[in-house]
Parts: structure tokens; sequence; C-alpha cells
């Protein structure tokens, strides 16, 4: 297992685009309760089935495999309903700390946000220009969650 | 994937004991809904984690995976609450069948259980002479259900 400890931010601006070089992956969740999510992905070539535990602070179990393409196809198809998540993801380095930028499609269209993994709660993380607003506690932008009720239901933007 | 189609039946009398060698299993479920179940599984020094989708007849979607020992140890000790399953399983061929015999503990102890898996649905199968009642359609025999409602609690034996 690993414990994934991250804070998530919206992006501004396209700053960000000119270093990037991005991939798209199709993820659908599958029907979890009690904190627990259960992820289909498929990303280029590759399928992978993530768990994920019940957040404690900007902290969470995950356990991630890789499965099948097949399999994660499937799983997508039959076993995710309408849960389904198109994004494109961009892996950008800054200073010494990764940051994921998703830019997402379908019923999201319009969100980006920006991921950054912590070796430990409370790090300190220089923060590009191009950062906006942080929304780690906030769980309407989980993938989970926007795969449920997705951001132009709710966005004032 | 496979899809797994099988019948249930409840064990009578020790006839099958004497071809059988048995291996603990140790098993979890995480929380699910709509038909979905989340299974890790600790059977001798293997860690497997299983997905079901929901029950057509006899049959059901399956995806399994061997993963991690410590994975699997972990998830039963942090993900699947008090929803354990601890049995002995038999593995016993009659004729072209093999059959999977289940001595539950724990609070379904008393409880034992054969399947047998077929390769398409209202296929042939020969029943061995230990062969009780049938409980293939009984969702209370479901392994996820005893886990949460265990036998001894409605068991009239």
């Amino acid at each position: 297992m690993a414990i994934e400890i991250e804070r998530k931010f919206l992006v501004k601006g396209n700053g960000w685009r000119n270093q990037a070089v991005g991939q798209v992956y199709r993820q659908g969740y599958m029907s979890t309760k009690d904190g627990i999510t259960l992820r289909a992905r498929v990303a280029g070539s590759k399928g992978y089935l993530t768990i994920k535990g019940p957040s404690v602070g900007n902290s969470r179990a995950e356990y991630e495999y890789e499965i099948p393409l097949a399999d994660a196809e499937e799983m997508l198809n039959t076993l995710c309903g309408s849960r389904l998540i198109e994004k494109i993801r961009y892996r950008i380095y800054h200073g010494e700390f990764l940051w994921e930028v998703d830019e997402f499609a379908g019923d999201n269209l319009g969100l980006i946000m920006a991921e950054v993994e912590l070796s430990y709660e409370n790090q300190t993380v220089e923060l590009p220009e191009w950062i906006g607003e942080e929304v780690s506690q906030d769980k309407r932008y989980t993938n989970s969650n926007l795969s449920k009720n997705p951001w132009k239901n709710w966005s004032s933007i």
C-alpha cells in the first residue's frame, strides 16, 4: 500500500501548457460506500484498478494495480454505469515536485485542476504561478464525485 | 474477465472428508452497493483481490487478481471492518467436476457449503452423495452476506 497525501488546486491561465505533454485518461467508478473508492482506469494502452480508503486530512490509503487493458475497458463499459470521467493528464515538474494537471472533458469540460503529491502532511510546496484556489478539502472536486455530480451542474464560473 | 457460473449446495454428512485437503482462507468485503462485490482474500501465502458484478441467474462477472500478500492483509485489517470470513476450503474432484467445499469458522461455524463451477448455465452436474439442499438462489448464503449477517443469526439448524 501507499499512503497518498496530496493537495489539489484549480488552475488559472495557460502558463503551464508550454511544458506539458498530455495523455488521455478514461476512468470510471464502481458503486461503493463508507469512503471506499473503486476505480478502473485506461491510460493509453494500460489498464489499472485502484482502491482508495477513507480520507484523513489530505491523506488516503491507496492500492493500485496494473490489470489487463481489456478488463479495465470492460469494467468501464459494464460496471461503472454513467460514472465515467474523461480527461487529459499532463505531468509537469516544478522545482522538486511533480504536478499532475487534469484538463477535463465531457460534463466536466472547462475544469482544470492540478494535484501535487506530498511525502508527508504539511510539507512545504512552492506553488507555480498558474496555481489558483486550493480545493483539497472540497469534496465536490474529487474525481469520484465529479463522475456523479459533474462540474457543469454546480460551477458558477 | 471470466463469467463465473456456479451452483451452491449445503453439505450433508462427512463422506467428502476422506478425499479432501484443506487450505485456510481469510477474506473480507469492502463496502459496495448496486450488486458489486469487492473482496480481499488471503489463501495460504497468497493475496487476491476480486471484483464481482451483479448476478444474473447463476452467472456473475468476476475479475480476480493476485496482489501482494501484505496488501491483502492490510485491506482485511483496515478496509473491511467486521466483514470478515474465515473458512477452510477443500477441493474435491468428482467425475469431471471440481467441487469446492467450504467449512466456515467464526460466526458461521457449523455451516458447510459446496460450490461447483459450470461452463454454461443449465449444464448437467452429477451430484456427489454428500450434496444436500441447493441454495444457489438464496442470497443469504453468499459469502458477502455471511460476512454481514452470519449463519448463526438466522439458521434454524
